[in-house]
């Protein structure tokens, strides 16, 4: 027997940017996509959820400070079951700036941790100026 | 008590070429990222590893395929354990070429099959210059 694969494949459906933002704030971990002069680059962080955006920590010394804030940037969070083969996933789209720590209200709110070891003590907001999502219901 | 967070952070080491081969080779859902002319854009895909790249299919109607090819791209997998935080990333740095159907030896290797539905009937091969990845052990 033949058996069609397209009859167990999954459907997508466009999530609304009220799910996007609650599915972001519902993860520690995305990735921040930056273009540096080789391409576009995607490297992991933890984050945290603050004022519509995203805020960071990296090194002041590292190529993520060197570059994020060269040009349009891209902040991604997913969940896949490879089981089910479905999942979601959310991408906001915008820029990256350096958080100023003696800004007037910088210590209110939610501050990310950082993971790893080093002085990771440059805090990055990303500010989307689009976000999207997607979801794959199981087929 | 005041404890310095530092104390329980992970120590991030850089993983071999063969350790992030054998990482990508283990995974089944990576990002594709590209640019547009807004940015970098980063989307979930179901792939294969083959002959050293990763192949994955999308609509030949899609912004994916309208885009992928205008410069460098990149693939990105990762695995994170938020109980532990802790896990690892690998990244590939390349092109993006469209594979010919009826090209000699097509239908050798393994070839990715959608989990979405749709004509997602256009194969993507992503070949890496540079392939690098980092594993976070927990603190």
């Amino acid at each position: 027997m033949v058996v069609n694969e397209e009859w167990f494949r999954g459907s997508l459906h466009e999530l609304s940017r009220e799910d996007c933002l609650e599915l972001l704030a519902g993860k520690v971990v995305g990735r921040v996509c930056y273009v540096d002069d080789d391409g576009p680059v995607v490297i992991p962080v933890n984050y945290v959820v603050d004022q519509g955006g995203v805020l960071f920590r990296t090194s002041p010394q590292g190529l993520m400070a060197a570059h994020v804030r060269d040009g349009p940037v891209a902040f991604q969070v997913d969940e896949v079951d490879e089981v089910t083969e479905s999942g979601w996933s959310v991408l906001l789209r915008g820029e990256a700036a350096f958080e100023q720590p003696k800004a007037a209200g910088w210590d209110n709110g939610p501050r990310p941790s950082p993971w790893a070891q080093g002085s990771r003590n440059l805090l990055v907001r990303i500010t989307p100026r689009v976000i999207t999502g997607r979801r794959l219901l199981p087929g």
